[in-house]
C-alpha cells in the first residue's frame, strides 16, 4: 500500500473525481468547472444543463458506487496545452484554466472514458474509493466572485473506512444539533433580528451567562493587577488615520459624521487606550500598568458570512493592554499564559494548542529588540511548561505573538486566546514612561484577549457542552419540582436557603405532573432538579436528580447549599 | 415695604438699569442691547467701541455703587413709538426692539440722566441696589443668533442683604471648586479627549465607580426580579421610523451606512426592548415582565452645550421595561417609587420632589384608560407615601409620567428618575402577551430609569459630596500608612485581611514621612486612613485617621474588617 493510502486528500480528491465521472454519465450536458478536496471532504462545482435537485444526490452516489465497482484504474499523464485545447473544446471553464497554468504542459487524469483536467495525486483504481457519503447541493460562482457565473456545488465526503464516515457523519449530525444557534433558540439565550443583522440580542439567560463570563474574568484580572477602563465607541477619523486602521481595516469599519466631521465606531479597543495612557505622565513605578477593557467592538462582515455568535458584526473583547519595560516582558508573559490556561480549564478545555510567530520580513525595530522579546516569549512558554510551535517570520510587523487554541467536544479546533508583542504603537502614539533616571522611555505594550470574543467564547461554550454548561455559569443551577402542590412552602423554602446562597434557583409551579416538570427542566437543560414529595418534605430532606437521569436520595436540606456551592467551584 | 421687596427679579432687572447707566458713564460710546434679570443674577448686551476688559469690572462695579448712593428715584412710563424712536435715534438695537414691541407706545424707565426702553417692575430708588457683584465679561451674539452682531455681556448678580450675596458667592466658589470636571481630573476618575468630543473616557478608578452604581442597581433589580437584556447599538431606520424616533429625534441621532442600507445608534433602548419582547409568545403569568438594560445610548448635542458628565453625547441608562397588565400597574409603580425611595436614600439624597404629569391635549388612548392609569400613579404615590405636584396636562401623548428631583448640598435641583406609563408602544409594535382565556391582549408598557444617566449621576454625586464619595462607592476605601518602613509587613497583613473581605485597600509605600503621606491620601480624598507606626504593630492595633482629620485609636485589627464592612452598609 501506498503512503499516499492514509492521505485523505488523496483519496477525496479522487472521489471528486469520481463524482464528475458520475455526473457526466447521468447528466452528459454538464460543465465541469474545478473539484477539489477539502479538510472535510470534497466537492465539484458544476454548470449542469438543467439546474441539479436535491433528489438528485442519491442517483450520483448510487452512480459514483457503479463506477467504483467497474474496478477502473487511474492514470495520470501530461499532455500539451493544444491537446489539452481539443479535449476540453466545449468546456470554458477548462479552456481558462489551461491559459492560466503557467507551463506547456497540464496534467490529465483518465479512468475509463472519464478524464478531467488535474494535477496528479490519486489512489490506483476506482474500487479504492469504497466509503463516500454526498451531502448537498448549494450555489457557488466560477472563481468564487459573484460578478462570475453562478455555478452549483455538489459536496461530500470520503474515508478509508465506514466507521471513519460513520464517526464523521454523528459528528455532523451532532454539530447540527448542538448548534449554538439552535440551542440559543431553544433555551432562549439569543435571537437576531433583521432590524440589525449581525448584531446579537441577548435574552435574560444569555445575557446572564456574558455577565457570569465578565465577572469570572474580572475576579481573575483584578487579582492580578489588572485595572478596568471604558473608552468611547465612537472616535475621530483622524485617529483612525493615525493607528494605521484607516489605512488597513476601512472596508471593515463603520462610520459616522458628526458636526460635518468624521468618525468611526471603534474596531479595536488600543488606540482609546493609547489616548488615556497619554493623559498624564507614568512613572517606571507604575510599570507593567495593566489596562483591561471589556470593549465593545464593530467589525463589518458580509452578510453571507454572518453565522449566529461565531461571526458577527459586534462583539466584546476580553481585551487588555499592557505597558511594560522589556525585562518586565517574560514575567507578565508567564502572567498571561497562566491567566489563559486557568481560564480554558476552568471550561474544561484542557487540550491547549500554542503557536509562536516569530520576525517577519517586513518587521520594524530593532534586531536586538526582535530577539529579546521574541526569546523572552520562548523562556515564557518553557517556564509556563507550555508545548509550542513556532511559526517562523509569521508575526506582525511590529511584534512576535502567541496564539491559543483549543480544542472542543466534537473535534473542532478554535482560536481563542492572543499575546502580541507591540513595538510600534508606542513609538505611533508616542507613548513614555518616566525611568528612575528621571528622563523618558518607551514602554512595550502587550496587547492579550484570552476568551477573544466573549460572544464567540459563548457560542463555542454552547457547541462543547452541548447545551449543558457547566454549573457555575448555569443562568437557572437549581429547580425545585413539587410532587404535589402540598409541598410548595417546602420547595420556597429550599429555593430562599438556596437563594441566599448566591445559587440560582427556580421551582416550577405548574400543575404539571413531577414527569412532565422533569421533562421540561431537561429540555431546559437545568442541571440539578430538586425532587420533593411528601416522604422528602417529613424528613427535611430532598432527592437530586442529575440532567444524566443520575439521583442521589435524602439529602439533607442543610447540607444542600453546601453542596451546590461545592458544585460551583468544580 | 412693597412686596415686590423680596422679588429678587424686580432687584436684579433693577440692577441691570444700574449697570447700564454705569456702563455709559464710564464709556459713553458703548450701544446697549438688552439687559435681563437671570436665575442667577442679571446681565447687560452691549457693543463697546472698544472691548471690556476683565479690569473694567471693578471700575464699572465702584461706577455702580456711587450711582446707587445718589439715590435717584426710578421712574417708568409709557411714551409714544415716536417719541421712543427719537430718544433711541442712535442706537440699531433699541430700534429694532422699538419695532418689535406690539402697540403704539412702549415702556421707557429713567434714574437720573439715564433712561431705557422697559417694561418696569423696579426697586424705588438707586440706593435700594446695596448688595451686588460683577463676575463676567463673555462674549453673545445679538438675538443670540451666531449670525448676528457680536456683543459682549457683562454678568452679575444682586440680593437683598450682604448675608444673601455672601452665601451665594461662597455657593458659587464651591461649585467652582468642586467643578465634577475638576475633581475628575484631580482624582484620575474620567477625561474627555478631542478624538471622541462628548464621549467620555473612564480611568480606572471612574470606571470602578462606574461599575459599582450597576453592581448596585443590578443587586436591588435582581431581588425584585428584573431580569438583565442587552440589544445592539445599531439598529436600522425601518425601525427608527416605526417607533417615531426618525420623525421626531432625527436631528440627535448618529447615522451609519451598512451593506447600502440605513442605520442609526440608539439613542433610547426601547425599540430593542421590544424586538425582544416580540420574539416569542408570552403568557400572563409571565407578566409583569421587568427587562432591564444598561444601555449605551447616544444622542447628539451641540457641542457648544457639552458640559463634563452632565452633558455628554454618549451615556448609559438604567433602563426598564416593564410589560404589564393595567390591574398591575399601581403594585409596579410603588415598587419603582420605593425602589427610587432606596437608591436615592443610599446616596444621601432624602429630599425628593416628585411630579406627576397628566393626560395632555393630544393623548392617544381612551379616557377610561388614561383615568385608571392616573390613578394607578396617584394611589401608588399616595401608598408609597410621597408628596408629589400634579402637573396637568402635561403627560406625554402616550401616556401618564412622574418625575423625581434629588437636591443636592449646594441647593442645586436634578431631575433623575422617571416612570412613564405607555400605552402607544404597545399598539405600535403589535406587542401581546395571551391572557388567562387563552386570547391575546395588550400589555401595557412602563419605562422607568432611576439614576436616568449613570455619568450624569456620577457627575452629580461627585459635586454633591465634593469629591469625598460615600464609602460603599470609593474606589480606594482604605489607605495603609506606615510611620517607617519597619511596618510595611504588617501593612501588607493588614492590607491582605482587608481585601479578602472585599475592602478596597492600598499601601503607601513611598519614602515619604507621615505627614507628606496623610497629605497625599487627602488629596485622593481616601475615607480611611489607617495609621501603623512602632506601637500599633507591637499591640496588633490600627490608628484609624478619617478624612476630616477625626482619629480613633487602638482598633483591633481583628476588629477592622468588621467594622470597614459595617461601614459599607451605612
Amino acid at each position: 500500500m501506498a503512503d499516499s493510502f492514509h492521505d485523505l486528500s488523496v483519496l477525496r480528491h479522487s472521489a471528486a473525481h469520481l463524482l464528475a465521472h458520475a455526473v457526466l454519465e447521468v447528466f452528459p450536458d454538464t460543465q465541469l468547472t474545478i473539484g477539489p478536496a477539502t479538510d472535510e471532504g470534497f466537492f465539484y462545482d458544476c454548470l449542469p444543463a438543467n439546474n441539479f435537485k436535491e433528489e438528485d444526490l442519491p442517483i450520483l452516489e448510487a452512480k459514483m458506487h457503479e463506477i467504483a465497482k467497474r474496478d477502473l484504474p487511474l492514470t495520470h499523464t501530461q499532455i500539451s496545452k493544444d491537446e489539452a485545447r481539443k479535449l476540453f473544446a466545449k468546456n470554458r471553464f477548462k479552456l481558462q484554466l489551461i491559459d492560466e497554468i503557467p507551463g506547456e504542459t497540464v496534467g490529465l487524469s483518465k479512468q475509463g472514458d472519464f478524464y478531467d483536467l488535474c494535477r496528479g495525486g490519486h489512489v490506483g483504481r476506482t474500487s479504492d474509493i469504497k466509503f463516500f457519503k454526498l451531502f448537498t447541493i448549494s450555489g457557488s460562482y466560477w472563481k468564487a466572485d459573484k460578478k462570475n457565473q453562478a455555478l452549483q456545488r455538489i459536496a461530500g465526503t470520503a474515508f478509508y473506512s465506514q466507521a471513519d464516515l460513520d464517526a464523521f457523519l454523528k459528528q455532523k449530525e451532532d454539530a447540527a444539533l448542538y448548534d449554538h444557534r439552535r440551542l440559543g433558540k431553544q433555551l432562549d439565550l439569543f435571537s437576531f433580528h433583521e432590524e440589525g443583522t449581525g448584531f446579537p440580542f441577548f435574552h435574560p439567560k444569555g445575557k446572564l451567562i456574558v455577565n457570569l463570563l465578565v465577572d469570572y474574568m474580572r475576579t481573575l484580572q483584578t487579582k492580578l493587577g489588572y485595572q478596568e477602563i471604558s473608552t468611547p465607541l465612537i472616535l475621530s477619523d483622524e485617529l483612525w488615520k493615525m493607528s494605521g486602521h484607516y489605512a488597513h481595516y476601512k472596508d471593515n469599519m463603520y462610520f459616522v459624521k458628526i458636526d460635518e466631521k468624521g468618525y468611526a465606531l471603534k474596531p479595536m479597543n488600543c488606540p482609546g487606550a493609547y489616548l488615556l495612557y497619554q493623559e498624564r505622565p507614568h512613572s517606571y513605578r507604575e510599570l507593567p500598568l495593566k489596562l483591561a477593557e471589556f470593549g465593545l467592538v464593530h467589525r463589518h462582515e458580509l452578510s453571507g458570512v454572518l453565522h449566529g455568535l461565531f461571526r458577527v458584526r459586534a462583539f466584546t473583547q476580553d481585551d487588555a493592554h499592557i505597558f511594560a519595560t522589556i525585562e518586565q516582558l517574560e514575567k507578565q508573559i508567564i502572567e498571561i499564559i497562566e491567566l489563559t490556561r486557568t481560564v480554558f480549564n476552568r471550561f474544561g478545555f484542557n487540550d491547549i494548542k500554542v503557536a509562536l510567530s516569530t520576525k517577519p520580513n517586513n518587521a520594524m525595530g530593532s534586531e536586538i529588540v526582535w530577539n529579546q522579546a521574541t526569546e523572552a516569549l520562548k523562556t515564557a512558554l518553557d517556564k509556563a511548561r507550555m508545548n509550542y510551535v513556532i511559526q517562523e517570520g509569521e508575526g506582525a510587523f511590529y511584534g512576535p505573538k502567541i496564539e491559543f487554541k483549543i480544542n472542543d467536544s466534537m473535534g473542532r479546533e478554535w482560536q481563542c486566546g492572543t499575546i502580541q508583542v507591540d513595538f510600534f504603537a508606542p513609538e505611533n502614539f508616542d507613548l513614555s514612561y518616566v525611568n528612575s533616571l528621571g528622563t523618558k522611555s518607551r514602554p512595550v505594550v502587550i496587547h492579550r484577549a484570552i476568551y477573544g470574543s466573549l460572544e464567540r467564547f459563548f457560542g463555542i461554550l454552547l457547541e462543547h457542552f452541548k447545551g449543558h454548561l457547566p454549573f457555575f455559569i448555569c443562568p437557572t443551577q437549581v429547580k425545585v419540582l413539587t410532587i404535589t402542590d402540598e409541598q410548595q412552602p417546602y420547595a420556597q423554602e429550599i429555593m430562599a436557603k438556596l437563594l441566599e446562597n448566591g445559587i440560582r434557583t427556580e421551582i416550577d409551579s405548574s400543575s404539571d405532573p413531577i414527569s412532565g416538570k422533569i421533562k421540561t427542566a431537561q429540555i431546559e437543560k437545568i442541571p440539578w432538579m430538586i425532587v420533593v414529595g411528601k416522604k422528602e418534605m417529613a424528613h427535611r430532606t430532598i432527592t437530586l436528580r442529575y440532567a444524566d437521569g443520575k439521583q442521589e436520595q435524602n439529602i439533607v436540606i442543610d447540607d444542600l447549599a453546601a453542596k451546590a456551592k461545592q458544585a460551583c467551584s468544580r
